[in-house]
């Protein structure tokens, strides 16, 4: 499978190094609106930094991996469709449900892979939760948690275009939600400004609750803090019929140190790089495996845009102060 | 100090053996409607098993331990203000709000200790926990996450009478909240039922979360299931500006086995009496320094009507499906 | 049954507590060579400071609990023996083997219970780590490792008496062998003195690794130190053909603290009364048990003698730098 | 930096793929006795398998990593010297101490990095406990303890060539200690046959306990055992005069499921390569630091020559069963 490569920012040059893992996947090109970017990685893999259009016209490119900048997002999907590439995005589709939902038609006649780039999906501790989920270990699941903070705050400007904390930070939290438990049907949302004053200022929150309600009465809790100063800590925890699973940590290594001051433990890695890497190795190879053997995509354009649908109506429940019902018309289905 | 024990039931034995854990405090009377319950903890600790209106009369009673059924609390603490008696009683002063609030006037009179049976407050982990975060080891804190789940739910006979979840089982989980992070401003309640069709049937729910938001922009989180079947899950968590304080469930034994299967440990202690007997014996403790030193009781009647005032806000929440706001109204201050 | 007590110093005090849980014994008189020691714990508990000779007398008093120093304990437990009384007591027999020896042979015609205080059998952690191993949760048991640290030396003056850390402190460890792999078949010493320098100049070891080698091939580690900064380290590790099974230490509480320091858990407990406060009792209650019901005691004369000669071939294997083989002349079987 | 590779076997693959992992090392040749074996590897790295005495006489190829068997790697470093190039070798360095000691005298004179393959160094988790060990975090270093157990026994064809489990097995554990703790000068060995008694038919242990003595006074243990049902036990605990200092297990995944039957958390991860992949591409960036950089070998020719040294004097003290010495003349220092 032949690869462009859309943007050569962080993200860009971790999904790069992602698809060099797969012995079935070759990145070919790469293109960025910052040409100094797409030279220094297409220099560092020994590829050609291109043009989009050319990425487009050039029928032996299989695939594109989008890693732009999320504005970009959508419209490349569709210079996609219509060049008939398969098709891996980052999140999200768009800031915009109205047109992830157009995007969502499109897709619909598509017949190439599309998948979604939900990395947390393919975390072997998380996979191994929902494997034992499934499985049934702890019988029917009935209350999830999901504890998401990231170290330290983005610089304010980014949080001017990021689409507020629902769509950028938790829209993971709430793709992790239904993954392990299938779209909700209330959203109802807490949120503060506590971390920095500035992004108050931005009309944005920085430490957020949000409670899902399930037709079937279970109930998924998500918290976020833009803060947490001993890393990234990801957690996710659910209660069944039978026991509770819960995916810890991952620590920097195992060393425990036992003086007078008390027992000291490694921390958690620090971010979303050293978390899940390996995560955005396995994500690959999954979609590597729905282009090369047909399986199906194991997080598709419909799974982002219930993620966006649950960010809107989180921005809307925090707006009106009132639980929001997740409504057929804001996921299409 | 002598002490009266009303109550001779599961709790009421439970509170006469911590008696005996201070020197400074004496049981010499009990009572109990059951009369051959009475009678056998008379027996068993060498007192006398007397009528309430004898010891209400006895002016060498220091001091009375209510213990009894819920509807029987307000009247005893009344009657005890009445023959000017310290009173220790369990949680809660009734389950009515208005009640209690009744009792809360009463009480502001009376120059005895009195205190609540908040008995979690006294649980060394939780009290190690508000000590450190009293101490500003993780700064200042901005969210609580509160996880309580009883091994097994009880009779649905007992549900009936109970006051429902929110007044009966998250009653404490509602006051560690007040513990760690004073009085919230709204309560928003979610509930289900998903362990026993029949506690639904009774109208009550058995699984249930609620946000609680502060003034300041905290936010706390409490989880409530009727059924753990691993054991007590009792745990804290409170993420701060420096980092988190987490204090987790005490387990059977400190034995870890690894085999093919895996590596198992010990569960956490089976329920309230394994996990918090050293609490009820720490808790009565406080009680006695309030009495013989003048301290300040740690757990007081306005800590009860704070209790019951945010279950009170709960039940509306999940009635009306919206956030409750907690007025002055509703805690008398 | 009607206890007497022998020593009123701290493990004296220890097991008048202790006695008091059980309520089918009861602690009558105490004798101290301190009679001030003697006067105060009576004191306490409402009984009498009576002599050695007053107590043997006394055929109302079933039995005695030696708690006194090291080198009175043979000699009472003669007398014990002289006036029918059932018999406790604490470790060792004596330090000489020899004499221990002598007392093996009185104690064969004894027809009252006679425990030794190997409270560390009583442990739940390391009684649960027993039953698994027992009931071949990880087949059979291999590879033995037990670490025991005290949290700080004691005076200089105390290990000039001790009789050294193999008869002194290793004791215990070495019990806890025979408890789990039984009696060994060769004795190998290490030890160094680098914790205090003068208990090297007062001719003792402060740092020791003893390896204890079976007949059937299993082999078992001991580790001792007297100094470990952050509490009482007491633990057992088995490896059995199955899986290992590891008793862990018992922590303060269970707070975790993460900040950008790392993720601090608690300590230790701090010495031998917190961590085994809960064994003394249930040891306590053995000792009632075979009073009572005719049990067997589950901590012999005869395991006090195994201990002591385990003891004595470290102290030979140490100054000969070679194995000591463990015969029956050293134990008497 | 140009490689050539001798051995394709399983460590030889490990090896080729942690040569990619450095931007600065190429793997250009690969040559082993079975022409299969070093074709389908070239193949796979699309390179060319080549006779030894070829690439000895390539003078473009600067480095070569041996990784075939242990009998051939004295051959190959003096073959490597003579022709000048870098040498990585696996350990160990021969099986015969006076072989090792005569390469060492080669290697004396070789100005070119020579490295030793104890990947254990390497481990991120070991790396941190010696890193806070050198910077005084625990104080002076008293007693280490190395617990190293395989999950299952090779078959016994290997083991009768192997040279037995100190040389084979133990000898990585020799080496962590002297990373730790330098070279020691008593070796006390005890061994048995447990796990296999086609082991001990052949005349090998199964199951070890070795302490090491040292000059100072500190004392090491090493437990081994060649079968853990729960996979690769490998773990690290230093005692010091302030503290303890542990490297636990890095375990399968973070998941903790809680049932009625207990806690349960993964298992360590299985085997040398789950544990060790990272450190060997740690070890081989060290080994390109030498040659690039000119960084001193983090494990030399010496190291490898004490750690045979430290095998051969625990067989004489099997055999023997008594301490023996470490001496110059077998480390030749």
């Amino acid at each position: 499978m032949k690869v462009a490569l859309f943007g050569a920012g962080r993200i860009g040059k971790v999904h790069a190094a992602s698809i060099k893992t797969d012995p079935r996947s070759d990145l070919v090109a790469v293109t960025d609106v910052v040409s100094e970017a797409a030279d220094a990685l297409a220099r560092e893999h020994g590829i050609e930094a291109r043009s989009a259009e050319d990425i487009f016209a050039d029928r032996s490119i299989d695939a594109i991996l989008i890693a732009s900048s999320t504005d970009t997002h959508a419209g490349l999907i569709e210079a996609g469709v219509r060049s008939n590439k398969a098709i891996f995005c980052e999140k999200p589709i768009d800031l915009s449900l109205e047109r992830a939902l157009e995007i969502r038609k499109i897709a619909a006649s598509h017949d190439k892979p599309m998948m979604m780039g939900f990395n947390r999906r393919f975390d072997p501790n998380f996979a191994a939760l929902k494997a034992a989920l499934d499985n049934g270990d702890i019988g029917k699941g009935e209350l999830l948690a999901v504890t998401s903070y990231d170290p330290a705050p983005p610089p304010v400007s980014y949080i001017k275009v990021s689409g507020g904390l629902y769509r950028d930070m938790m829209i993971h939290d709430f793709d992790m939600c239904s993954f392990l438990f299938g779209l909700p049907k209330t959203v109802m949302a807490h949120g503060s400004c506590l971390v920095d004053p500035e992004i108050g200022a931005a009309g944005d929150v920085d430490t957020a609750v949000v409670v899902l309600g399930y037709d079937d009465g279970r109930i998924a809790t998500i918290r976020n803090s833009r803060r947490a100063p001993y890393g990234y800590d990801q957690r996710v925890e659910v209660l069944g019929s039978k026991g509770t699973l819960a995916a810890e940590n991952e620590i920097e290594n195992t060393v425990v140190k036992s003086t007078s001051a008390g027992v000291v433990s490694a921390k958690p890695v620090y971010f979303f790089l050293e978390r899940y890497m390996r995560a955005y190795s396995i994500e690959w190879s999954a979609f590597v495996d729905a282009f090369v053997e047909g399986k199906p995509v194991p997080a598709s354009i419909q799974d982002g845009v219930n993620a966006l649908a649950l960010a809107e109506a989180a921005n809307r429940s925090l707006a009106e102060g009132r639980p929001v019902e997740v409504t057929s018309e804001m996921t299409g289905v």
